[in-house]
């Protein structure tokens, strides 16, 4: 299994997870460029945290300044099962991660691919590599089951 | 004075003390818009705080979801001296905030009337009503006045 495979099988695991606890199933690693190093992981937690914006790769991005104590993510890969919002696209940039992986496209919420393709605009100010389709239809699959269950649980 | 100057001075009042301690002087309050209530408020930590990300509005918005235990702030206006970037501006929109009033515009990072303008597109599922220019030009120069000092002293 290729390198960049496996971390987004991690983060595959952790969108389960977090489906496990009624969170949107959204998983996210952030990884060292240098030595392969899992150095923070996150699934989103804007159903049962403390707020809206708890978005798996931003909360991720946290974790991982503070385990660097550095403000900045340099040298830092992203691996996200879903195409990150308009949000966590600026925040990635804010972050200088240097690749951004990301699973399935977002066409209604998504910013990188999608939407106000962030990385195109001149008010972005760092553009990280992106690489798209990683088990896209997995990440994909995941999140229709856990909407399609919460539909029939309201009908 | 206008109720809504009061929050704006106070915000300004706020950046004033992010530069006495080397921040990017940008503040921001959260006002409860039903008790005129100022829930919470921050400066920009994203020189010498644990993240790139710890802009004024987000920082902000975090502690009165903090204090309100509450994911979303429904009813809750932000008062921020410069045009929100495109992070700030999509998290304002997760947030629910009802009515956002900024300072001085910024042509470069901005989101709102500048750059992605990001509450004119169809990726944006919730437009706060938006109010700028309220104490403008000293939101503005506050912050030129601060990278103006930064360059003189590189040179």
């Amino acid at each position: 299994m290729a390198e960049n495979e496996k971390y987004m099988k991690r983060a595959l695991e952790l969108a389960r997870q977090a489906s496990e606890q009624d969170e949107v199933p959204i998983g996210a690693v952030v990884v060292d460029s240098l030595t392969g190093e899992i150095v923070a992981e996150a699934h989103n937690e804007s159903e049962h945290g403390s707020e809206a914006t708890a978005h798996a790769e931003l909360l991720a991005m946290q974790k991982a300044c503070q385990k660097l104590k550095s403000k900045r993510l340099w040298n830092m890969d992203l691996y996200v099962t879903l195409e990150p919002c308009t949000m966590c696209a600026a925040a990635i940039s804010f972050m200088r991660i240097k690749t951004l992986y990301f699973g399935a496209v977002d066409v209604k919420g998504g910013a990188v691919v999608s939407g106000v393709r962030f990385y195109e605009q001149s008010t972005c100010h760092h553009k990280p590599e992106v690489f798209q389709g990683l088990y896209a239809e997995e990440c994909g699959e995941m999140l229709k089951k856990f909407f399609r269950i919460k539909r029939d649980k309201k009908s």
